[in-house]
């Protein structure tokens, strides 16, 4: 493919990428159907990283990180740095300096499929990055790739624009499109989720509150006393 | 094979629960004649948890986490559960949810050879959890599995009542009939080793400490100046 | 290979080593020509740890950790035992025993391709150590290999006296004869890195600040208003 | 996601499918610019399997062959099934019977990001499988997914309708609008190549064919002697 | 746990074991519920090998392969080897020597979680082994290990004297007590199949063949004629 | 490092190149003293390759395979290249265009720490590569590296001019100043194995041959009748 770079990217209205973030990863999952989630291996390279963004999305060859800095130029205040890599590698891509610009224009953090350096620098800054690996490895400046084309990272495809949230639990994606539909799904789970809470804190049983003994029963489940009553 | 749950299991008496927990994995293994040791891809979700338990058993299939609800149910006070899964699987079955069940029922842990969500929520709760994943995968309630039937979990053979140490280093599991024996050894072990410290502490050889050069010398072990003198 | 012991090792000046711990593992690692890194499985067992030291290198066998009391014997103050395996290993051959020994006679670190236990341990003694993995897994004492010679770690070759430099970014190794230079080329480094931290700070773009547009646009990299128009 | 099927998919021409396929994967993957290709993981079950096809895509949850079942409907003459899992998975989603039905509907091979089995009646029936893992794990059919919906198969974005060619060197995706131009700039890469072929076997260097000398000098590369006159 | 050998195991009728090798791993997995079937990195060293016998089980360290010479003593016709090891390594343990021997005194293949060496004369003898790697990495002989006690291979508990089958899908174990049953479940099995295959053959589609259609509707499966449809 | 090509190469006499490969893998490699063996992740990309050649090394960048064009002037016959890689990458760095050229000149396999593409026409030239992965992914011709210094393969660190030997159980390197001590001892190892072969065929167990018996009971093995004896 030829390197591009793509000027003018839609967002998500900024007050539906800050209600994603609230709601966390794990919820934003399950509220957009289970799908969008990133590989485990995408973990944040310092813990308790949270942040929501609007994705910049970066395609960089092995070894070579000059499309980050190509890409910054694109960011605005509230974006995030995606970085798919045309095959697996863990080079630390992106360090302290770099996260120095991103965030004097307005970046909010980094997802790399590849390696993040300079970590304790980052903790320091409170720059949240989530990359497959730690890796002080230095990368050329060699081949063009593209910014703002359409991605797979970590297993997930993305357009630029779309939402990022990215916590302790990982890191998942939302259509730009869906966004004010899953912001809204996320809210309600949460609000669903605090009686949930509240009655299994008391000892009743998730058998019971979502009413599982039946169909488990139709499924075939059989209780015993022991194993060897089973046999008879 | 039928999925089943069995609800009668014997279990090891509390006090020795507690004093293999007291004693730690790495010192529980080597008691036990470095047998019992769980993969090591099973890691804490939050560092410096560490805790013991009995052990409810669950197989599960991959992406369903149904019977951890089962399982709940089978729990006592003290009890840790241990999940199996039929394929290997990373996919997030256990949140803040099942934890808030888990220990209204007396749970104090979980082991799980899968993936865990919601790890900043499980650690303010101070609630422990192993697991080879962080994700916020979500998983369907749609086949059932068993509870308390022997298990294979990260590479190490269980029976429901087994005692479960947790900590830093990993999880170890102690056969329940060998609990009473590998407690006192275990003891043993620490109090042996107090006096091995200080020695070591003030200079004094492992080699010395544990007769090592004789075996080390018939075992064929030279020393030279230099590389250079043993082509001489 | 016949098991041997090298007594006398030549070591980099003890003001070299502080000086390229002082840098730092990226800032090394650039500044020796972006070689002589570690495989990024090579992690700290806690976080922060940051030290320099002098190689005692020590050749063990899997699951066999007998030449690591040979080792200590061989370390003077501000060694660091690198330990390599003859073939891939995770058993925990280095625990807060070894690390009580090591530490009493001046050892300052270790760097390991294979397991460690007792973290917690370790934590608490502010002793740093870099591994493939933690586990409790218990080693034998039956084989012997050997200590001070040329050895392979983690994908890097290492000699007896080489310098060694691990921080949360990794594990690098510096020639003992090389130690000079790359310190001050790691100086140099930063020194040149001060002035444009705070230029990409000030919201200047790495993309003028390095000169990359040109080269770029050489490389054939085109920018677009949007996808549609690089079909046209 | 709401599990979906959807029914009319464009295909490209039968003859551009075929023409890619002689082409062959690595051929295929040069032509349009080093894109398309699936991770390395995803290998033949039988050497020397090759084959091309439209694809007809499926995502299936981890250990759950239902949408296979359903897929198959779908099939047209010269499909291949590329079956995408929502977790990492290596359960043995598809074996002989559903090869025979397959095979029958005018299927001519599947791509499977997850687990094969029957290995030698599939080799028999000469029927091609490319997939991440070979295992007799039987699955369930308990939760429906999609067919015919744009999928992440083994880290490449592919759409239903896009051209799928394998053999021992992997997979590549062919976006079905780009199938012409992909195709006749394959055929001719052959023919390009087919000159430096014999250039090559007659002992004509790559580094004057390719005309290297130059740009490697630019770029830094001395020739020496040996190692120690680079140090003079 | 105390080196021990037992000489005295119980083994399944040889024709309970021949016919639960006819009906190969996927089939017999299947008629056994699904369960006892190893990793899928265990895969044979040369493609073709087929084979079912009784275990004869080992516990033996990593790098050392004293306990096979010991095992092999205790074979009897019929019996193959499975070798379990205390920590994952991928040492070549087994040999054409080793081959030979287990060859003469009736043993009928080998399933080691380990390594495994001299491939080509293992294929010329006609020897089958599945193993987690091939490996030429010598072995010692230091440390003694079990040999006929109950043992956790490759994910899977084995007790000595349970039949093992083995083919090109893998590696999976039948309790001795469960052979008769499952020799005739897995019988019914394939002759069950054999109609549907006739059938799937003809083109007749398994939605119809199995009866899903109305399932996958009530599990809320739809179809549509494009993916627009669906925002309608 | 500054890239670098070394031009003058001591290498092994011929004869004792194709003593070495006439021995095989795993002889050489217990030859030499268990130590040389490359990871286990490097397998021949076509099955039954052997060959033994003289090391022409190569330090690549990963994506870049400009310095294969470049080592290929360097080889002369029977040398066999060496591919490094400064991080790892499984990248398709190796085809039949290069294969061809290779051969031209003299060489006789590859040995790369990559990946290599077009594996059925290298098989069908007869042309031997071990890597460790197969990949059609194409490679860019950006950075220099190096050719002919000392490198780390796979594990193993090798000098220009050292003896390779590689066939179906992996490769080997053998130090070009130890090849004939090797080889001799590789020989004898070969006679030696010869009368232990025929008397393990005729049923001699090990433990006999070996005189393993008294070491086994003086290491604490201990023969029971069965477990329950154990415990009285």
């Amino acid at each position: 493919m030829k390197p591009v770079v793509v000027r003018n990217v839609s967002r998500a209205e900024p007050a539906l990428v800050e209600a994603l973030g609230t709601c966390g990863v794990a919820t934003v999952h399950e509220a957009q159907g289970r799908s969008g989630l990133m590989k485990t291996y995408m973990r944040p390279v310092w813990p308790g990283a949270a942040v929501a963004g609007s994705a910049v999305t970066v395609l960089a060859h092995p070894g070579d990180n000059w499309m980050l800095h190509v890409a910054i130029e694109q960011v605005k205040a509230g974006d995030m740095l995606v970085v798919a890599v045309t095959a697996d590698n863990t080079d630390g891509m992106f360090g302290d300096l770099l996260a120095t610009s991103l965030k004097a224009r307005g970046g909010v953090g980094l997802v790399i499929d590849a390696g993040c350096r300079d970590v304790k620098d980052l903790q320091a800054m409170g720059f949240p990055v989530w990359s497959r690996a730690v890796s002080a490895k230095g990368t050329v400046k060699a081949t063009p790739g593209s910014v703002n084309i359409p991605v797979v990272c970590a297993g997930v495809a993305i357009n630029p624009g779309d939402v990022i949230v990215a916590d302790d639990d990982g890191v998942v994606v939302v259509p730009r499109n869906d966004a004010a539909a899953v912001a809204a799904a996320a809210k309600a789970r949460i609000a669903n989720e605090e009686d949930k809470r509240r009655r299994l804190a008391s000892g009743e049983l998730g058998l019971d509150l979502y009413g599982m003994r039946e169909p488990l029963a139709k499924a075939g489940l059989v209780y015993v006393d022991s194993l060897d009553d089973l046999a008879e």
